[in-house]
């Protein structure tokens, strides 16, 4: 008998309307009855802020925690000592950053922290690729100008760009950085880029005809449009500051799908806003829900443009749904049945100790910042 | 001493702000100083409706007309009748369908009708690929939703798909549908499609992945998404009726970036309304402008979604614009000088007969329709 809490945004009407949409409190993940059969307790909430937060007061006792990076469930050290039964964390998607994990590896003699890798990874390069062509080819003001009835072709071709000859550079190249620059191939960019402390072999940055700079300020000042694929650690914290914006060639475009935290908003607004960043897009937020006055919303540049924001949901399309659905369920069963038969590459901290090098062993790694 | 009328669209202030507007009236392909050095006239022109505009004021006498598909200037039978001089009709940019080339043939003996071959035609790959992105992946109702201060993710993932996994079809493979393919290639699509009277090289379907479909019908049953890249000519007029879009499957998108004649807009807007297509996107309209109460400005499916149209631009990004206006140019030196050694690709109608099969030789082609 075991007590699962589950943290997930709500869907409302729409829930009811597209069953597909799992990752919803009244969808699930589609896991009730599954595990209800089997004798176990499912606590579903999307209330997850503030101390009496439905989220503080279940986790007391709760043996499994599943949240998702879209409507986070932040997992702070507080949090963990409260949780006394707690054994395994799992992220229903990718990204494991709203988790103490340090406190994780001391938690009830080392808690599990999984994740469901490679569930959502072409979903997020999509995005990416989309964020780039929407910003480079201004569509958000010119779909704006139709809709509400106007016609003037000048006033929107004034920002549109080719990304054909341009230079793009992706901020890491892990599972999704390597799958933009896929995608970017045939675009015939002039460069293709990327900056990361692990290089491509040799035969795949021949295969996609991109490569590696030594140092992030190089690699930026190179770059018409820069890509942020890296995870969030106290490395990439506030990363994308005031004095690294200013390394950026003037003009270019900055896209972010990895974490909001990655940048520092209020020095990206004020990069639109004098025209040294022509653009900003992507769906990453801090917090999550963004507050209504969240600079980033409503942030452009000089012409009114250059904003191509949307709510943390690249990750989320509905065939990532089916996917993250499945992946959770499949560590649950791992874990329920005891087998801990976990694919290697889902584990974040096991044992008490980190299972990938993507988020610590800080002394063995040199990730993005040099 | 030649007369060039020159119609292109208004800039205003936009095109004071930024100089590589070319295709403007007030920066007019930058050729003012170029053809008055040389001793001939430019005049040049926004106002191209109705009897008494400045166009028909102007064709009586002019020797060279140039046009563009974004602002275009209709090149009627009527028209061509009154214009005893004309020698040459240059398209700066691509689509000739605003010239009736078959009165061309007969206008003064025979007009020369010349575009500026593929230089847009990335431009306008690059848009499609942008527009199917948006449409699957929800873009537009989610933007709207941060930019006005919301957070409801459910309520735009709720129509969100991956490009991935899904079957996407071409209607014609030239210039810039084979383009659209390529890009296309490495978003891991179930399959390519393309319904065309010629058919690729093997090798270039195998390079690309993609296969033929005997029947524009059967493409479309099969088809998640359809981008039209075929042009404008009365076998494609009004194409897409309510009776094709029937043939289309359920819930499935199209993307029209050809010209707004090939589809009957209010089938479209219907088509829509009742979810049998999901979305609609592109950038060409008939007319141009299009009127304020046009129905694709605003139609949406149930959910209020899919609507991802844009004033006609894909082809006058900044970088085509500088494209089409060293093309035009290079076209109007062949004229001026005698030489007449034009592109052989950039002819369209050429001593009283078709130059190209994309327009004309109707026995001799079977485009789109079978």
């Amino acid at each position: 008998m075991v007590k699962v809490l589950l943290v997930l945004y709500d869907g409302g009407k729409h829930a009811q309307e597209v069953p597909a949409l799992l990752g919803t409190t009244e969808n699930e993940l589609g896991i009730r009855k599954w595990l209800e059969d089997q004798g176990h307790t499912l606590v579903t909430t999307s209330d997850k802020e503030g101390e009496n937060s439905k989220f503080d007061q279940e986790l007391v006792d709760a043996e499994v925690i599943i949240t998702t990076p879209f409507h986070p469930g932040y997992l702070t050290a507080e949090r963990l000592a409260k949780a006394k039964n707690l054994k395994i964390a799992i992220t229903a998607g990718i990204g494991s950053d709203h988790v103490d994990l340090a406190a994780a590896n001391k938690t009830n003699g080392g808690i599990t922290v999984a994740e469901v890798t490679g569930s959502n990874v072409v979903s997020v390069a999509e995005h990416v690729v989309m964020t780039i062509l929407v910003l480079l080819r201004n569509f958000v003001p010119a779909h704006e100008q139709v809709a509400s009835g106007k016609w003037d072709v000048a006033a929107v071709a004034k920002q549109e760009y080719d990304l054909e000859g341009k230079v793009v550079g992706t901020v890491a190249v892990g599972r999704i950085g390597e799958r933009v620059l896929r995608r970017l191939k045939p675009f015939g960019c002039k460069e293709l880029l990327y900056f990361d402390y692990q290089g491509l072999k040799p035969e795949v940055e021949a295969e996609i005809g991109c490569r590696r700079v030594d140092t992030l300020e190089e690699m930026l000042a190179q770059c018409d449009v820069v890509t942020i694929n890296c995870p969030l650690h106290e490395k990439t914290k506030g990363l994308f500051n005031k004095e690294l914006i200013s390394k950026m060639k003037k003009g270019s475009y900055l896209v972010n799908t990895a974490r909001g935290a990655i940048v520092v908003k209020e020095d990206v607004a004020e990069a639109l806003r004098t025209g040294h960043l022509a653009g900003y897009g992507g769906d990453v937020w801090f917090p999550q829900p963004a507050p209504g006055d969240h600079p980033l919303r409503t942030a452009v540049n000089p012409f009114g443009f250059g904003n191509a924001m949307t709510p943390h949901m690249s990750g989320t399309s509905l065939d990532a749904q089916k996917r993250y659905a499945d992946g959770t369920k499949a560590i649950l069963e791992s874990y329920l049945t005891g087998k801990h038969d976990y694919r290697p590459e889902d584990l974040i901290v096991y044992n008490g100790d980190w299972a990938t090098r993507s988020y610590g062993q800080r002394d063995k790694i040199n990730t993005v910042k040099q």
